[in-house]
């Protein structure tokens, strides 16, 4: 994978906008359980999808993501008033991009075309690229899952992007935090990133990502 | 759902095996951090099972739970001796079945056929039935995922179980400690009880169970 790629696909919760941001969010409601509270209710978040896509019982990322909310408040014992609960909820709306991310964009953008590809509904996405003044990378190329009624790492998924670019997969760079979905983009076909944040340990999936970044500015550096 | 249920069929670990009877020899091996090692390894090892799943990419339930094992111990900073990493997957197929497990099913076995429909491979399956004495209920209607090459809850996975069973779903029991396998299962159209161990939150997934249990000594109570 080289400067030849002629696309860049980008996932955009944990890759381009940090979920964890909230927690300051959760913190002042609920001092001392910021950090639990948002690590549950990310985790659970992502379990719905997997869980409903093999189900067969799609619902959109919006009803998702308050549903694990609401069991997440539940096993820590939270109660949330309404108006904490949609303060919360409000947050997916707003969340603030990685530091580094706007100046890499910048860079990355040079010769390429970029593309977002998540699991978010298309009025969320809408709205949290608007609200950081990201729109001018992506123009309309930003890709919902809603449209195949399945999440991620569901290849139906991934088609949407080589769909929509009108390229082979091997030609598209996508570019995740997430190690399973760098695994189900390169089980797909895709060049993959997998932008390690956490440092976490790769997956045992199969799959393997082609290149591993601590973050999108040292992509933008690999690229040139 | 009431004692006309013909046919009772059990998931095994969590709901007849206690997966974290490892947690004592993860403990041995690596003092102070037997918990969070039991922890980690059952996650991860959903987590792949649901993963595989939406990729189409099956490996068997043995592979998936060494890897998922091998992903916590890189998680958690542990360097485990070929021996020991031996022990705790070999720990797998020597699960001890909870306290009330053997009372119970001797009730439940009364008027009922019962059987066990379970992710693990059918030599892992095997494996630890017989070194429980427990296969005297279940003869040979132990079912695994892998005749379907998918993971629960896909529904290809429950209908294993009307096939063998030559039965319709909604004759069918289905008894599972596992909230979102509890969701598969009455999605796809059992009767289901969820045997609520470790008093968690309800699953936001729609399909609630039919009834909730403490354990399976209070199952065999409410069906009489």
């Amino acid at each position: 994978m080289t400067a030849q790629t002629e696309a860049l696909v980008f996932d955009a919760y944990g890759t381009l906008f940090d979920v964890h941001s909230v927690t300051r969010l959760a913190e002042s409601h609920f001092p001392g359980k910021g950090t639990a509270l948002s690590q549950a209710w990310r985790a659970k978040q992502l379990d719905y999808t997997w869980l409903r896509s093999l189900m067969g019982r799609y619902d959109d990322f919006g009803t998702v993501t308050a549903d694990a909310l609401d069991w997440s408040l539940d096993s820590l014992g939270l109660a949330a008033p309404p108006g904490t609960r949609t303060a919360l909820l409000r947050a997916y709306r707003e969340l603030a991009p990685f530091p580094e991310v706007r100046g890499a964009l910048e860079r990355l953008a040079r010769g390429r075309m970029l593309a977002i590809l998540s699991n978010g509904h298309p009025d969320m996405l809408d709205a949290v690229i608007d609200h950081n003044d990201l729109r001018v990378w992506f123009g309309d190329r930003v890709l919902s899952v809603h449209d195949a009624a399945v999440y991620k790492p569901d290849p139906r998924v991934y088609a949407l992007a080589t769909a929509r670019l009108e390229r082979p997969a091997a030609s598209i760079g996508f570019v995740s935090s997430n190690g399973w979905d760098a695994a189900g983009a390169k089980s797909f076909g895709f060049a993959t990133w997998w932008v390690n944040r956490a440092k976490a340990p790769p997956e045992r999936l199969g799959s393997p990502p082609d290149g591993v970044v601590a973050d999108l500015a040292e992509l933008a550096t690999r690229l040139g």
